[in-house]
């Protein structure tokens, strides 16, 4: 096991009508002046904006709000988001919605305590070491942004697609209502499903040995939504099934199951370069990215995808042929993605084959780094496994 | 699943020599002037409690010592805490060593902000609401107080068990260096094991339905200490088998595994009275306690106890005979206990059958509460149990 820290200070505040608590613990966390910072009109027809204000107005705390956050959130808001911040004295980002709306609410809480062009973060110009607090209403399970440190967004010209990461932008506190999930559209559930086993994927396929625990703990997330996933989207109203991807959510992505292992992101950034060119859901990128890239690097460790096999997808080991195992795992979570209305090639997400070079250029990916550290050819190979890819 | 609230801002510091990193630790959660509070001999002759001080003063911090915290810590050498911190103007605590000081610790980081009595808190005459900062530098793994909001302590006067309960206390810091294990007896060692695996047992039985996310994560830590608890006994030194103990140690008890679900801390309380009068091992006490807490309540839900049979021990299910497959889980859990060491029965751990109405009337059970709830007549039913229990 590899030395680690591990800190995730977000008091989670899980359960049916939490949502009207949101007032009293923004002034808990210090807030006076909020932004509420949400996405398109569903949270205002739900009546989930009125609740929240009227939660804020009862705790007597005062806001002003920004709304039309897109999926991959856009730098054109934030900078919005920024002035609004700084016209009207706002010292508290509350975010109503799924990972979208966090993450440009992060953009907003790093960029208004700085002078410069809050870009620079996300190009890694300079580190992250302030932020103004933030604060979560969830409405989405899946990118795990509630308690995370981290936040992707796209650059509108050109749609570039960077990330920062930095414990000062974990949010304050996030709420969480499975009933809230409720309502949400199968595709996006089945989008948010995906993310979810990713951020736990891309955690679990290390090179640092004896890693039982976050192993283990990693196994117990995947094991949740491959019983709680089918279920959520034939009744889409079923609270606890809601209620157990929430939180599976959550715990999969606030660095609990990665501690003290190396891990491998490049699914992700290669996924990213898809819902940057096709302003795809990144969920639904991840569906036909990630078991190309399993059969393109089995062979790196075909024991640690026979675990994976046996241990999540109740496979029966092959002792004979330990890779026949790890291929079937690969194949059960390809079928499992596709049960739950996935695409799992390039046409059923929407790409073209002819743009992989496009692709692999904006990814840039130099010398690789992760589980097996990836070039340009590699990354070239698996967008064509993907392009290609069917449940035979 | 049940609305809860988790909270957990504990940063964890894990790996190799990383006490050497207490002093700016201590000094980035405020620390100006430490009360370094420890145990026996063991933590000065290994040296650990002069790195503590090197680190201490290379962070330009100052200190004031106290050692001689025993198991089962007792309020007497709180109150010369207290009083040394007041005398000292002391702003932070820095417990060196295992559960019994850490919670020693927390009973002075409440006590001297009071001005009463601090036992009053233990009495539940009043709510603990605030607490000198408490750092850790952990050098056992069983109690999970180095990332929980608990504190058990002793009233040397009739030797009475109490706890509290509260956020203010959970740590700051904790300092995880697994090497520091390395050199812990074995029985101290089983006795940790014990205690872990009884933090998980009394969130994993609940009356909540539809838990699946918590039911997995509970079975993963289980899982994990099956492989390792035996790997770090037969293999004292091994540094890998100690750090995933460590770690599991703590997820078992900083509330994640038990979130939006009853529990049931009855076999903690039962066992309380043993050590209480005995002045035996908690883990010890509880490798006595648990399996025949579970014996006596297996009809209360015989499919959990199957379920744990199966997914934890491995057993085969027997849908015939599902109470089978339940009972042979429970004998599987003793044999295991056995297997590291740890008393079975009253007679291993040097307790008395006659001494059972004295244990009950101690602990005074009133009407009950938990899983199963338990009056006198159980409880006197379950140490009955404990007191014969064999391997067979």
């Amino acid at each position: 096991m590899d030395n680690f820290n591990f800190y995730s200070p977000t008091e989670f505040v899980f359960g049916k009508d939490r949502e009207n608590e949101c007032g009293e613990l923004v002034k808990k966390y210090g807030g006076t002046k909020v932004l509420i910072h949400y996405g398109g009109g569903s949270a205002v027809r739900s009546g989930l904006i009125d609740r929240v204000k009227a939660s804020l107005n009862a705790a007597g705390v005062s806001f002003v709000e920004l709304g039309g956050v897109k999926p991959n959130p856009r730098d054109t808001l934030i900078y919005k988001g920024i002035e609004m911040v700084r016209a009207n004295g706002v010292d508290f980002i509350l975010a109503v919605g799924g990972g979208s709306v966090i993450d440009s609410s992060k953009g907003i809480a790093v960029g208004a305590l700085y002078d410069g062009d809050f870009w620079d973060f996300y190009a890694k110009k300079l580190p992250v070491t302030k932020a103004l607090p933030i604060g979560v209403v969830q409405t989405i399970a899946a990118a795990g942004s509630e308690g995370s440190g981290d936040s992707v967004v796209t650059k509108e010209e050109g749609m570039l697609k960077r990330d920062i990461g930095a414990d000062v932008i974990r949010p304050r506190f996030a709420v969480q209502n499975p009933a809230l999930l409720c309502t949400l559209p199968a595709y996006q559930t089945a989008c948010g499903i995906t993310d979810i086993m990713a951020h736990v994927f891309e955690r679990y396929f290390t090179n640092t040995l004896e890693v039982e625990t976050t192993d283990r703990l990693c196994e117990a997330l995947l094991i949740t939504i491959l019983k709680e996933g089918p279920r959520a989207m034939a009744e889409p109203a079923n609270y606890e099934a809601r209620a157990n991807i929430m939180w599976a959510g959550t715990v999969a992505h606030n660095g609990l199951v990665g501690c003290g292992r190396s891990q491998d992101w490049n699914s992700h950034a290669i996924e990213h370069e898809l819902s940057g060119l096709y302003d795809c859901a990144h969920g639904a990128g991840l569906a036909v990215i990630m078991p190309a890239w399993m059969e393109y690097v089995v062979d790196h460790n075909v024991m640690r995808f026979a675990q994976m096999a046996t241990r999540v997808f109740g496979c029966q080991m092959n002792f004979e042929n330990p890779k026949a195992t790890a291929l079937e795992g690969i194949k059960a979570f390809r079928r499992f993605l596709h049960s739950i209305g996935m695409p799992i090639n390039f046409a059923e997400l929407g790409a073209k084959e002819e743009d992989i070079p496009t692709l692999v250029e904006k990814l840039n990916p130099g010398d690789g780094w992760g589980f097996v550290p990836l070039k340009a050819k590699d990354v070239t190979a698996i967008y064509t496994i993907a392009a290609h890819a069917s449940l035979d």
